[in-house]
């Protein structure tokens, strides 16, 4: 493909990027079809000599689309969002045109240095502490991992190396070291998102789901207990993983109380998984629930989710940077840095998992100076609006409650008429009726035993009539439910009569 | 920013992209900067209000390229090449525009069912196995990770966990099972990337890098002994990484010969790393070194280093993907997929270690069908005869020697003119210089003791004038390298007298 073929193809995309923006509220949020709907639709095996790219594009729209769950749909209120903007957009076309990697400061200087710029730029635009600036003194500094699960399992691990090597009082080494593993025991909350106590099993260590209070919190108290239970025991607790704003329902660890009880407890890591909420604490009136940060040894959240910026990008802070590369650092001579360790020039291999890495920090530089501080609190600002609004609706419908405190963009509702059968069946049943229908996509959890559905703020194009236009419809099938419910409920007492 | 606006700066990103290509033979390979040479270049902080998007691109131009290492000038021989086409930055525009996420089925089906289809599209064109399939009848199938290095991990803690089960018999759970970790050992070759020995550090066991022969290979027997030592000694021998195309010489390990040692010893997991070369098995005449393959367990390869797609993208194929499922799963409400288990519909989240992924199977999709396979198969033929003309070069030179095999895009040099000092430290000196005049750049390594220089044919645009321009680089600075170093031995031995 030469120059003129690609920006033929290139400006072909650009306008189907356009067009399925602007039609996105027409497509079905969720596609209907079936597992393994694809493979009759494509050969077997790759072609010998080139397709063209219309038919590419033919197929794109014939063979992608009906099997496109569509994450920036107004309609769509699963999960919680997926970043999108055309200015991440944009970032993205740079990235693939520029297609470098920074696994050293070396393998592209350009990449690995805007990276630590760009960390500093937005832990400042979210008002977290100086510990977490490369541009301050001290070891600590930013990252971009992939995902906010990979932050987890980098933190743990950092934590579980950190601990191990203080363990190891006779310095006998990593095999010897490990014979300590079976100590180590690490806290969550019972409410945190599954990929935490994923990254115990990662890391081979045991880790607690702590019960949490009414709003689906973990307290203070309930960590301290347990912790000193299992010092008790014998056992070495050695990390913490609060969550703010957890998947489920938004909820808050209080990470006050908590770092108040780690106060006591010098040795043991505190990481906090900000995932969806941090991008609104950009907004100071939302940074109350970050109190406590300054104990935190790391904070991720994903811009990829709330920020406007595209898949993948999550970013990670590390009080003591070094913590971390002692977990991940092997040294071969193919990958000898010529510099001196210089906080601006990190070699980032040693701060995650993988070893290469894209040039991920494009999207925030684009993303953060093509709407300016103000407008991405504008965006985070207006979400929280229309979810706020949404409240409201609910709260006027007497046959529903809210679930738990709406602080951001989401809201978990339940049908609580009591008279019509059991209630989670009830709830249950609600929620499948509505994504039978494909208007609107949402979905159902539990928590405490409490079956709920979600509904998210999702789209960045979404506005109050999309918030209306769901409700109608959750309303609309509520009804349905209810009657069919009542139906049968007056057919059993006939049958019992 | 209105579709109006993303168009206009859309287009002129692409036509960026166009003159990237055009000139970057102009361009300096490795920039020459020191590091932290951008924090003074730009603000401290985020703005508060949007830049604009010109303001933007003079500053790429400006504050990025200054700080590039173009991995894809053709005057650029270090590392492997990163893949890169015009094709793949098609896909990555789409990717960015449908910008979805696949963890489970539900979540994209289109995201999954085509990566399951791709894998088995690449799988044929490299000729693997067909335990490998999603296609064919048993657990075998295909996935995209981000890294070899991250297939790599994936591979050992999926053998660490089949194997923690088999020896917990009394099925005491997962926290009793860790007591056996401390016993437990796998091997590589010491010629494997550090990547590989990182794995183990991450998965906290044992691994064992193995000497190789005097093509820096491993060898059956070599294996055979350790494993044989490991099992008098009491430890249990849990997986072995063996590596086809080695990143410093481009060796190949013995596969047949580990294979057949590994035919005694079938609880062992057989890790197959083939980042770099494994894309030249879609030429048949390559396949010489993949024999042996039909004992893996696994097997990757980075179509984004030699298959023209752009970072990231590497291949991952497991003969029971069940035994990967085991070492992630975990499974709550929220993730409840409302289909079966269904070969072409997997969640794909329980096969990697982050949780979210992207649709980058749209690049192998592009990739595949805009080249074809004979497409593909040129590229690589292309590559192959560049290093042998390159190879020839060196050897009609009588003051070099060719270090390794050059049976890929790799050549692997060293001065061997005894007379003027230290032989390791006269290449060092070689290759220092010759980066040092920004010609072009290439980088050094060594292997069983001995200092020499690669030589990678690393970019798609590379012609035998690149490579011939290379060569004499290379030699006038040889000259000038022996002259200085004739010159200090004639002083020594001066001050001797």
């Amino acid at each position: 493909m030469d120059s003129n073929e690609f920006r033929t193809a290139a400006h072909r995309l650009i306008d189907y990027t356009i067009n399925y923006n602007d039609t996105i509220r027409d497509r079905r949020p969720m596609p209907e079809v079936e597992p393994g709907y694809m493979r009759p639709l494509l050969p077997s095996s790759a072609p010998e000599t080139p397709d063209s790219f219309d038919e590419i594009m033919a197929d794109v729209e014939k063979i992608i689309m009906p099997g496109m769950t569509h994450w920036n749909s107004p309609n769509f209120h699963a999960y919680y969002p997926l970043g999108s903007s055309y200015t991440s957009n944009l970032a993205d076309i740079l990235i693939g045109a520029l297609n470098c990697v920074g696994f050293t400061w070396t393998s592209s200087p350009a990449c690995t240095e805007l990276e630590v710029i760009m960390m500093d730029w937005l832990a400042k635009l979210l008002g977290l502490p100086s510990h977490f600036l490369s541009s301050e003194e001290g070891p600590g500094g930013g990252v971009i991992q992939g995902t906010a699960s990979e932050a987890t399992i980098v933190a743990v691990l950092a934590a579980k190396e950190r601990t191990l090597r203080r363990l190891d009082d006779n310095g006998s080494g990593t095999h010897n070291k490990h014979q300590n593993m079976h100590r180590l025991v690490s806290y969550t909350s019972e409410e945190s998102h599954c990929n935490v106590v994923r990254s115990s099993l990662i890391a081979s260590v045991l880790m607690r789901s702590l019960p949490v209070d009414d709003k689906f919190a973990l307290r203070g108290s309930t960590l301290k207990d347990a912790i000193e239970q299992d010092l008790k025991d014998g056992l070495v607790p050695f990390a913490v993983v609060a969550t703010l704003g957890t998947t489920q329902t938004c909820a808050f660890d209080n990470l006050q109380e908590i770092s108040d009880v780690l106060s006591k407890h010098p040795d043991i890591w505190l990481h906090v998984d900000a995932a969806y909420a941090g991008a609104a604490y950009v907004c100071e009136e939302h940074r109350g629930t970050m109190k406590g940060i300054e104990r935190a040894d790391s904070f991720s959240f994903n811009p990829h989710k709330w920020l406007l910026v595209t898949f993948d990008c999550s970013a990670m802070w590390i009080r003591n940077t070094g913590e971390v590369v002692n977990a991940f650092m092997v040294d071969p001579l193919y990958f000898r840095p010529e510099h001196h360790m210089n906080k601006d020039a990190p070699d980032y291999r040693h701060w995650q998992m993988a070893t290469s890495r894209k040039f991920r920090s494009l999207k925030l530089w684009f993303v953060m100076r093509l709407h300016g501080k103000r407008g991405l609190q504008e965006h985070i600002r207006r979400q929280i609006g229309l979810a706020k609004e949404f409240e409201e609706l609910v709260r006027s419908d007497q046959r529903f409650e809210v679930v738990a405190p709406v602080t951001m963009g989401l809201v978990c509702i339940r049908l609580k008429v009591t008279d019509h059968g059991d209630l989670n069946d009830l709830n249950d049943r609600l929620h499948k009726q509505i994504n039978a229908t494909g208007a609107i996509h949402l979905l159902p959890s539990q928590s405490a035993g409490l079956s709920y559905i979600r509904v998210g703020v999702g789209s960045r194009f979404t506005e109050s009539s999309d918030m209306i236009f769901a409700w109608k419809e959750i309303q609309k099938q509520a009804t349905a439910v209810l009657m069919a419910a009542a139906e049968e409920q007056a057919e059993k007492l006939t049958k019992a009569e």
